[in-house]
């Protein structure tokens, strides 16, 4: 039988890489992409297969014309059915006032955040339609359910993101493929920076501590727990919309 | 160590019943409460024991003064720390105009959905946040996010609902308790009604093929895993706000 | 011809009386209730008369048996046939945490806030049926569309109010009646309290310059103009849901 | 004293026309812009001039590099200081499954529905907030708010123009800019189309028969009235969401 792939658009050290990670514990072989950083995408496939998991790496620049689609493409040919997907790329800028937003910032939060979804699934999802089934995970932000000062790129962006889930669930939900959108409504915890300055006991120990009691930074395994049980849902009870969030951050909805 | 209890309000032959079901599965004391059938309460308590799980029924009528705070205080000093809380009653009184809306009806309504959730809490989350960890599990419906013609009193009781628990999880999220309400869109398998008739082979080759492949009812076994990830989900990483339904299913905001 | 009616329930001297005497301005005859303070009732219903309108007051307790349903009556046989109907009860009691919410708080928010409401349209929507016309516009709170701590009661209440608006809307838009649901987020201006205490001038300055500048409290007299603008609307443009903020007030849904 | 603009950005013979026509009547020199049909919008400017208002006409191409940036700068140069932006342009391109989107029809909807916005804002909000007033109002659709099967372009483009007006409103408002989404939920009388081929008389008897009595068209002039209503909200009072339907029509949260 064909190991089913995961494929993960934007694989960096937070919830990206980590989903990928966990997807292989399950089985499938992680296909993980991200832009730039060559030894860290090494570094991750390495994880995996030194816990006996199967992983490719790839760098993928995804507002590059055809990088989306000729991957998608190469990975069906060579390494097998992608029977998960997940759509990982952000396109948080910081908070800029309108002024200081130009137009190919705000051009290129929708390649990153809107136009790259919309990518994915026109070359992916006529496989899985033929298949009948699949899944397309897609990591969404607060942006995307209000928009803020400063944020004109960021919520335009993710705004257009959620639409085009609940457009592409209504089309092919019917058809067996599952479109989850997850709000991650906090701040992620980041082993690529604040892990490597302090080293992997330390900062361990500093997750268990100030992050769990005090500031609740979510943690990627976790969310990655999320991810997994939505791919796992039975297609008589999925997910389209749901959220994510410490125990300790306020939901957006509140003051 | 004491066993952890899950307490379902609301257990009958659908979700209510499978998740207790569940949760003793994975070594939860169940203590499973209906307002009526002593037959079927037993019947469910007699599965869990078969199974090798523990579980205690009672007959409870939630709206009677007292029956919900009483049973949360027995079954703290009797059975155990009450861990999970599933509240699972429903208030759809089918369709009707508002001239068929009794005012009793509309009442009722609101104690079942919303004011029997308000007394639970007020019961119950003091000991959770005394022990500093406890989950609240919130089935809910399409008319907790929509009112429809003939919803009257649902949508009101329901939209009250969801709100409470927005509330609810604002005051008590911060102190390790975790509020999830869970908008059940869809129609939900019901082997107390039509399994009964067909007989257990029939009926499950029934819901492998029509349900399953047609009619995409919802099968509580499967909306009770994603109730027991809900309960596992670590606090860095909680889910306020979740739906549910069949991929045949149309999302309610789709037309 | 019959003069028409505006039925305002809740008319103290914020949003209440102001939509009152705006309406009587109009050529209605505004019949203004509210539950206490007969004087404060004669002077708003002596400063319609003063400017030629016509008003009528009444105390009226809207949580007391039958009390909305004989006003609705007696209106519709001695005044005249209500054409409008402003709901207008708040049930804000307060940051109140949990513990401090007792159920009957909780039960009188509710009685004011949803059950009133569905009240006085079971009592009124068969007569506006009837007629093929008639305007329900309901002011409603943030805690309709969001909870937050302390607001366990409120929320539930204007959640459940929500709910209703959309229900009732659904069965009887299409019958020539207009349900509105107003989202005033934000402080309205209190001529009542902060009026009384600096004298009318006094009071205009500073509402012409701290209000309108820097606090920026919401005039009741504009939001009037929106009551009646909504009032006006030609059937084939209705709004079912609008907000209201002053421009210096956060959006709810902003941080 | 200067003639305060009202610039419509999609002038064509339905919302943006008739919005122009009531601005003018109400002191606005009235701006009107649309991509095609010099004769159309000749007509359009000339039915102003006959009524004694003020207009002035151009085709503009709103995707193309500096259109609106130019115009913007012109008018505010040549005619006055735009007080009203009506953005009004849609990205409707009709029910299309994925496989008929093409990635160029995607990306237009964005460019005219999102960008374009942006755009708009970008090179006038420095000048309104400069002067300390001004208001946008912007035409939005039932697709800003959920996603359906075919509209996967249109969906994306006006979530995304949604999400950038609450993030201009939250950068804005406190500057004096108000910032109005507005759904409109149903069909609006075409005047155009069906009035041309019928004439005037038998198009106004249709309208007020079966268009109002039956189909409930959304007429333009009444839809008008709101636009109007909404700039003219005073600062301490303003609406940032609104929806508008016919009151046969089904708000888009009901089945």
């Amino acid at each position: 039988m064909t190991t089913p792939v995961c494929l993960v658009i934007g694989a960096g050290a937070g919830i990206g890489g980590t989903v990928g990670q966990r997807f292989a514990k399950e089985g499938y072989h992680s296909v993980l992409c991200r832009r730039s950083d060559q030894e860290g995408l090494d570094r991750l496939v390495g994880s995996i297969h030194e816990a006996g998991g199967a992983a490719t790496g790839f760098l993928l620049n995804a507002v590059e014309e055809n990088a989306i689609e000729d991957r998608v493409a190469a990975v069906e040919g060579e390494i097998g059915p992608i029977e998960v997907a997940v759509y990982n790329l952000g396109a948080q800028i910081g908070d800029r006032p309108l002024a200081d937003t130009s137009y190919k910032a705000f051009e290129l939060g929708w390649r990153m955040a809107t136009f790259g979804l919309f990518r994915l699934a026109s070359s992916l999802f006529p496989r899985m339609e033929e298949r009948g089934h699949g899944s397309l995970l897609v990591t969404s932000a607060t942006a995307a359910v209000r928009g803020n000062a400063g944020q004109h790129s960021h919520a335009a962006a993710m705004g257009g993101r959620r639409m085009l889930c609940q457009s592409l669930n209504a089309q092919f939900g019917p058809k067996g493929i599952h479109v989850a959108h997850i709000l991650v409504d906090g701040a992620v915890d980041a082993p690529d920076t604040l892990g490597k300055m302090l080293g992997p006991e330390q900062f361990q120990a500093l997750r268990e501590t100030r992050g769990m009691e005090h500031d609740g930074l979510m943690l990627p395994e976790r969310i990655a727990d999320t991810y997994l049980h939505l791919a796992n849902q039975h297609r008589s009870t999925w997910t389209h919309e749901i959220d994510l969030r410490s125990f300790t951050d306020r939901p957006w909805w509140n003051h």
